[in-house]
């Protein structure tokens, strides 16, 4: 129910996932006349009979205005605190939202809670490169990290990219100021010296640059630094659109060119587009969470919807509880 | 004698300043008789016979790979420490160099020395943005920052913008994790009150996105996240590129709509150039230092001397340190 086209995208999303997908079944949760007329939209009302997809009805919402933590802990009949309980108690196997994010960090950490050895779960986006895409941990979730966070994010984000990018030893790098492993914070530092002690292909110290030059598979960094780094990126995208179309503008043959390189413009911003990589996932937990952008669209849904599947059926919850067990980090209880 | 084309392009940059202003002259420092070949090749003989070039000799220069803080010590005889002396002993009034970017700030630090009330000085760029540019600082100077340089970081930025943006009063903006006052790193929440309590046009933080799209003149930030949002915009810009030119070759018909487009994206490229933006500027020292991209071309050079000329014209100097003298930081000795 949550996100600026629900129920009608969301519920379009999980009936094109449904169609796509024949290993999974799909709860819908929410206001239950809501998401029976969006079926209907849809065209999904023959699923809704043959079981693949059922309601789990519930009347309350988180609004995006609400005060994340506030509303994932007053509101327990949510949509999306309903949801993310079902994932908590194994009738679900992954919970899948387009709410309001902070609330939807809030309500994974509430009530799926984090795993014993992790020290702070992180949020993890995968971002289009040259190449396809990599993972950036964390984009907003810790906006103050110690080293030994870095070191497990690197963990956790590993294990993200060998299930969803199907990797065999994906290339981790440390997000800094300079390539040396000298430059960086005190925090990257330190960091560093942790993350060449850890059994993963450790690449070094990675530029903003190096990011969609898709250097790194997975780009560690910390949540100030990471959603920093991935708004100047949409704004960059943004403003280089903007000026292209303002440019393009200047004479008849700039145009006319404009016009014949439309299918070339689509396929850029398809490349980049956030509906093409399932939306954000906060590692850490136990359980599969993934938040989906406000503005998801079905298609944005059903990509979200994939990773979740991906990632229930890779296991990753036991994996990164066994590779956090497993790395030389010394997770400080807090 | 520094940077990847010397001494030819600086030495024409310095032939273009020359002849567009009138009310300068220049000394070229470093091996004379390689800045006369470079003269002569840029056809700047007879700026030298009418007294508005001079040559400075020294055999001496820094090279790229050299560590910053130590050749900056070592060389006191390298083209660029002896510049930034000139600048010093007020036998110039800035110094412009396209050489090792590190030691051209340990050259400034240390030769022109920080102005007293200074807690740290900061590295600010001009960066391109949809209306123009706005100015970021700090880009890389200090990794690790208190709320108090912070706030200095807005005094300085904030004078430069009046001056080489002309600007009456600049919107100051201070780089985040959200809009909300209360988003953010201890740093930046921290940073936020000091910010609102200077007689400033403080507009609240920005995030990455908001600065291509110019919502902020002057935005401030620490110099670990100024240098990652600078290098990810970077590499989203060749990024975009890289993608339209990979989506246009998939048709004929998008081919010849980019032969038709090549103005246009000529115009975005020269837009968003660091040729027309004139470097990096260290703000908080005892004198007009620019620091130029190592990969300068005559024309960005000009640009760099024409800041060089606004600010040295503009008293940059003595404008800091009032502004910070009035402002409510309190410097803590360091």
């Amino acid at each position: 129910m949550g996100g600026d086209y629900a129920p009608a995208e969301p519920v379009a999303g999980a009936v094109l996932a449904a169609r796509e997908f024949d290993a999974i079944d799909l709860q819908l949760v929410g206001q239950e006349s809501a998401i029976r007329a969006a079926l209907a939209t849809a065209g999904g009302e023959g699923l809704l009979a043959s079981g693949r997809l059922s309601i789990v009805h519930t009347d309350e919402v988180i609004g995006m205005e609400e005060h994340a933590a506030s509303a994932a802990r007053s509101k327990p009949n949510s949509s999306m605190v309903v949801a993310t309980r079902l994932a908590k108690k194994d009738k679900a196997d992954a919970c899948v939202t387009a709410g309001h994010s902070g609330a939807a960090m809030a309500a994974a950490l509430f009530t799926l809670g984090r795993i014993r050895s992790v020290e702070r779960p992180a949020l993890a986006v995968l971002f289009p490169t040259i190449d396809g895409c990599c993972i950036i941990l964390d984009v907003g979730a810790n906006t103050d990290c110690r080293p030994t966070y870095l070191a497990q994010f690197a963990v956790m984000g590993e294990t993200y990219a060998r299930i969803v990018l199907g990797l065999e030893r994906p290339r981790v790098g440390l997000l800094s100021n300079g390539e040396e492993d000298t430059k960086g914070s005190q925090l990257t530092i330190e960091a560093h010296k942790l993350l060449r002690g850890l059994e993963l292909n450790f690449i070094g110290n990675v530029e903003g640059k190096d990011i969609p030059a898709a250097l790194a598979d997975v780009v560690v960094t910390d949540g100030f630094s990471g959603n920093v780094a991935l708004k100047m990126a949409e704004g960059m995208f943004k403003l280089t659109f903007d000026l292209v179309r303002r440019e393009a503008k200047r004479s008849i043959l700039t145009q006319l060119g404009g016009a014949l390189m439309r299918p070339a413009f689509l396929g850029v911003r398809k490349h980049v587009h956030y509906e093409e990589y399932g939306g954000a996932i906060l590692l850490g937990v136990e359980g599969v969470a993934i938040v989906a952008h406000g503005r998801s669209s079905a298609r944005a849904i059903r990509s979200a919807i994939r990773v979740a599947m991906q990632c229930a059926q890779g296991g990753i919850v036991d994996r990164i509880r066994g590779g956090i067990a497993a790395g030389s980090t010394t997770p400080v209880s807090t």
